[in-house]
């Protein structure tokens, strides 16, 4: 079935709308999320809304709620998400360090107390879009054990570099699983194999069953020791970044 | 054979005396690859001495040449490094960084035409232990195939986090490839495969038999398509910086 896509945004925004999001924040809700479906990243488009009706409810996440500025100097600012909605915090945080990079060469601007970001990818690529090399990553929850561990213990936390072309932004939007869960799925479902290992089985092997890595919740980082690190750093850098 | 530090350190410093470097510049240079070396970071120590050496000879690196600011906004700021000593051109910059950061919060300081940084990580862990989270990547000569090429055609840029610590600062020096080309040999001298696949043979079938992919140039990677892409990402942006 097609669905043409201003429907399919003209009906989701309708959604955000009877979950108490403004005008203006649900028709920006509604084109990330269906932006992201339309793009092919289904993990991060119109799949993810009812999950935010259900953290809406539970008060999850608050639709009224601002960013609010805790600190600032110079190029750098610091923000509190106040548990808002984590598409909108992160779009603020965006053109907030877009207005820094125009005065101060270059901006930094970090963000906690925030909720789910949808796909990484937007917030690097709309810098690139104002003209400029775009940086943005998040810290996840734990999901992926680290390297040597065979518990999560870290998130895949994705990173995100954009850079500006006349032709269309380049973009590289990457978790630091070598696959998302949500691929898993897709894969199990088919009844195929990953194309190259993906996880540890419960027994410790190296496997390329998607059912058996969705059974042991082992999911392998990016290059083994290497996406195990990186993760970690991105995690502890935005920690001590937003304080 | 052990040998002590400071007598490395003096021979070493010795050595690049007796290429023409400054004092000053001979005693850092010597610091930088005895320290990588006695870290155990062995492919980008004092191995490296005699191959710098010989660029000096060549005429490829100008041991008298200076960083030049090319051009300024606000907290960033791009130099050209005139082909001078990598190590002194980005010591160089990474103190810049340091004195943007403390002015405004953050600092951003690209440079252009220089030689050889030897580690990676030197840089952001000077960032580091100035008390900030610094990021410092670099593109390198064209050393890896890009994911779905045959053939070496983009560098496997490392990039590298390091974030300030009490106890010690907390670095990642990554290069975009699974191992490094030294490595490889390491492990061929040793009789030994590699504990995962590192690339692909002659007939294109992903390999651990470190003898077949030195053979073929085509080393893997990090994490297949994702080190690929990011590698190519970390090079653009590093050249739109930079200008």
């Amino acid at each position: 079935m097609k669905v043409k896509f201003d429907e399919l945004k003209a009906i989701t925004k309708q959604a955000f709308l009877n979950m108490g999001l403004s005008e203006e924040n649900a028709e920006t809700c509604a084109l990330v999320h269906c932006s992201s479906s339309a793009d092919g990243v289904e993990s991060h488009g119109m799949n993810r809304v009812p999950r935010f009706a259900e953290y809406v409810k539970k008060g999850w996440i608050n639709v009224k709620a601002k960013c609010e500025l805790v600190k600032a100097k110079g190029a750098a600012e610091n923000y509190n998400g106040n548990l808002g909605i984590g598409v909108i915090n992160a779009l603020f945080c965006s053109d907030r360090a877009i207005a820094l990079a125009k005065e101060h060469g270059i901006g930094l601007v970090s963000l906690k107390n925030t909720t789910h970001w949808m796909r990484g990818g937007t917030y690097a690529w709309k810098m690139a879009e104002a003209g400029f090399v775009g940086i943005s990553w998040i810290s996840t929850e734990s999901c992926m054990p680290m390297w040597g561990s065979d518990v999560p213990g870290v998130g895949n936390n994705p990173f995100c570099v954009a850079i500006p072309r006349d032709d269309g932004q380049i973009v590289v939007d990457m978790a630091m699983s070598q696959y998302a869960y949500g691929k898993l799925g897709v894969y199990r479902l088919a009844g195929k194999q990953l194309p190259y290992p993906g996880g540890f089985d419960k027994e410790g092997n190296l496997t390329s069953d998607p059912a058996k890595i969705e059974e042991s919740l082992r999911v392998l980082p990016t290059g083994y020791w290497k996406g195990s690190s990186l993760a970690i750093a991105l995690d502890l850098a935005a920690a001590a970044i937003s304080n």
